[in-house]
C-alpha cells in the first residue's frame, strides 16, 4: 500500500516531517520501499488544500514560508476544507494528527483521532494530550477498525521509546522505568550545577526556546506527568491517571541543594518514574531525585532526554537523546509511517 | 503463522531462549498474539530429538540438566537427526541456529543458514561469525526465498541495536555509529580505573565468566571488530571486510595511561567506530581513545556495552546495556521471533 498522508495541522512539526520526506523520499523507496504522498493539509490558520494525486511536497512548504494561504495552492482539487471533512472526505489512507490541541482536553486532537481511526484510516500524531487522556479507548477504537495508531513522537520526539518498548523490548518483561522526559528541567539542573541560579537559568532556557513564556507545564512537571501516564497506559498496561501520579516540579530546588548534592557526589535529576506492583498497577512518580553519578541516567546532560528499563530478562536498558526539536519531531512521525508501510505491505 | 521453531545447538544460548518461553507462553500469546513451538533440537553433543507437533520444552531443560541425551526423549517421533536433516527434513519454519561456530570460517553456521534460507525457512542466530562473513550473500538468500533472516544477539545480545538501526531509525539518517562493543575490555579498564593493574583486572574477569581462558578474541579487539563489520554492512549499507578495519586492543594501556587520563578529566575507552564518508564507503576502527568524560559513552561502565548514533534528523542517539549473558541472549532470539510472527502473521 502507497501511503496517502492527510496532515491535520501544518506548524513547526508537520513541516519538519514534510521536509524529511520531500528530502528522503528516492532513498526511502529504494532503501524500505516506502512511498507516500501528502494528498492533503488542512490548518485552521494556514489554510487546506486537497488533491487525489497528491500535492507538491516543495509548494507546501514554500507557501507556508511565504505566508500564503494553503488555500490558494494552485492546482488543488479542493481548497478550504476543515480538518473533520479532509479526514472523511479526501482518499488519504493515513491521516497525520499534528494541529494544535489543547493538553488538558486534548481537544481537538482526540475528536480528529477518533473520526479517521473510525473512517478504517491508519493515525499517527505528536500530541501528548489524546493518549495520555485517551489511550485505551482509542487504542480499542483501532484495533476494532483494524487500523494502526501510533505515537512514537509523545515521548522524547523521534528518539525511539514508544515502538522501542512496543516492538524491540516486547517479551523483554519490563518492571520499572526511570525517565527524563523533560529536555527544559534537565536544561536548567544542568545550568544550575554549572553554577548559574534558577531565574537565570530558566531565562536561557526561553532565551533558547526550550522553555515556554509560562513554563508551568515544564517546570511544575506536568509535560513529564503526561509521559508517565502514556508509559503506563501503553508499556505496562495499567491505566493510570494523572491524579494518581504524585508530582513535584523543580522551582523548590536552589542553588544550595544543587551543591551540597555535589558535595556528596550525587546530582539532582527530574526523574520520572513508573514501577509495576505485585498486583500489575503501577506507581508513578515525576520529582526530583539526588541520583548518584553511577546511575545511567546521571551523565543525561542539557535537554537530552532518556529511558531506563529495568527488565526481567536483560537487565537495565538506557535510551538517550533529543526529546524535541523541528526535525526530530518529525522523524518520529516518519517512524511511526515506516511502521504503518511495513506492516500494511506484508 | 504459528513458529515451528528447530534449534541448531542447545548450549547455553538455546537452553536461555526455551527457559524464557516456557516461563512467558501465556504472557506472549496474551500480548502480543506470539505463540511457539519446539518441534526440533538437534546438539552435536547432546542429541537430538523431532517431535511434529512439539517437544516438551521442561523436559528438554530437565534432560540437558540430568546430562541425559537428547536422543533419548521418550516420546519424540524421530531422534538422532543431525542439523541438516532437522532443518531439511522437519516441519520447523523458524531456523534457530545458535550451534558451536568457528569465529574464522562462520562453519558450521554458514552452512546451516544457507541451508535453512533455501528450504524457505525464517532464521534468527545470535553468532556473529556467518553475519561478519557472509552477511550480504545471506540477505540476499533470504530475499529470494521470501523469509526472514535475523540476528539481533550478534551485537549487544538482547539490548536493541540490528533491529533498533533496521526498524525504528529507518530513514533517521545514520551517518556515524561509535560503540563500546565488547564487555570484557570495558571491564578490564573500568576496574583499572578502579585502581587495578591489567593483569590482576584480567583475571577478575575470567573468574567472572566475563573473559575465556585465551582472552586474545576479547583483548585484542577481535570481537569488538566483527560487530563494526557487522554494523557497516547491514546498517550503513557497506560491505566493509575483516582487514580493511583498523584494530588495536588495550594490552598497551598502562595504569600509568589511565592515570594520566584521569589528570585531564577523561577516560579511556575501547572505541568501535563506523563512519559513513562522503563516497558511500565506510572507515571502521576499533582502538583505545582517551574520551571526554561529557561524552555519552563515557559513563558505560563494567560490562554494559552501547552504542551511540551520530544522525541527521534526531541527533546523538545512544543506547546502553548488557552485551552478554544467558537470559539477555536468548531474549535477543526471542525478539527476533516475536518479529518474525509480527511480519509474518499480517
Amino acid at each position: 500500500m502507497k501511503l496517502k498522508l492527510a496532515l491535520i495541522g501544518f506548524g513547526v512539526v508537520g513541516q519538519g516531517l514534510v521536509e524529511i520526506l520531500l528530502e528522503e523520499q528516492q532513498k526511502l523507496k529504494q532503501q524500505y520501499g516506502f512511498e507516500c504522498q501528502v494528498a492533503a493539509v488542512s490548518d485552521k490558520l494556514k489554510g487546506s488544500a486537497y488533491h487525489p494525486d497528491g500535492l507538491d511536497m516543495g509548494k507546501l512548504l514554500e507557501m507556508v514560508k511565504n505566508n500564503q494561504s494553503l488555500s490558494d495552492y494552485e492546482g488543488a482539487e479542493t481548497t478550504g476544507w476543515d480538518s473533520l471533512t479532509t479526514i472523511t472526505k479526501s482518499n488519504a489512507n493515513t491521516i497525520v494528527e499534528v494541529s494544535w490541541t489543547d493538553v488538558q482536553t486534548g481537544e481537538p486532537a482526540i475528536t480528529h483521532v477518533k473520526t479517521a481511526l473510525a473512517a478504517g484510516k491508519h493515525v499517527t500524531m505528536t500530541n501528548k494530550g489524546p493518549v495520555a487522556l485517551a489511550a485505551k479507548e482509542l487504542g480499542e477504537l483501532a484495533k476494532q477498525n483494524n487500523v494502526m495508531l501510533k505515537f512514537e513522537g509523545t515521548v522524547m520526539a523521534g528518539t525511539p521509546a514508544i515502538n522501542l518498548c512496543l516492538n524491540n523490548l516486547a517479551g523483554a518483561g519490563i518492571t520499572e522505568i526511570q525517565g527524563i522526559l523533560n529536555g527544559t528541567t534537565n536544561y536548567i539542573l544542568t545550568e544550575m550545577e554549572n553554577g548559574m541560579e534558577y531565574a537565570a537559568a530558566l531565562q536561557k532556557a526561553q532565551e533558547l526556546g526550550y522553555a515556554e513564556a509560562d513554563p508551568t507545564g515544564d517546570v511544575e512537571g506536568w509535560d513529564a506527568l503526561a509521559k508517565v501516564v502514556i508509559l503506563s497506559n501503553v508499556v505496562l498496561n495499567y491505566h493510570l491517571t494523572k491524579d494518581q501520579v504524585e508530582r513535584e516540579g523543580i522551582t523548590k530546588i536552589t542553588s544550595a541543594d544543587i551543591a551540597k548534592a555535589k558535595e556528596q557526589g550525587k546530582r539532582y535529576k527530574l526523574i520520572a518514574t513508573m514501577k509495576l506492583q505485585s498486583d500489575g498497577s503501577v506507581k508513578g512518580s515525576v520529582k526530583p531525585e539526588k541520583i548518584s553519578l553511577s546511575h545511567p541516567l546521571a551523565g543525561v546532560s542539557g535537554p537530552t532526554n532518556a529511558l531506563m528499563f529495568r527488565t526481567k530478562y536483560v537487565d537495565d536498558i538506557t535510551i538517550m537523546g533529543p526529546g524535541a526539536g523541528k526535525a526530530a519531531t518529525g522523524f518520529a512521525l516518519l517512524a511511526d509511517l515506516i511502521e504503518i508501510n511495513r506492516a500494511t505491505a506484508v
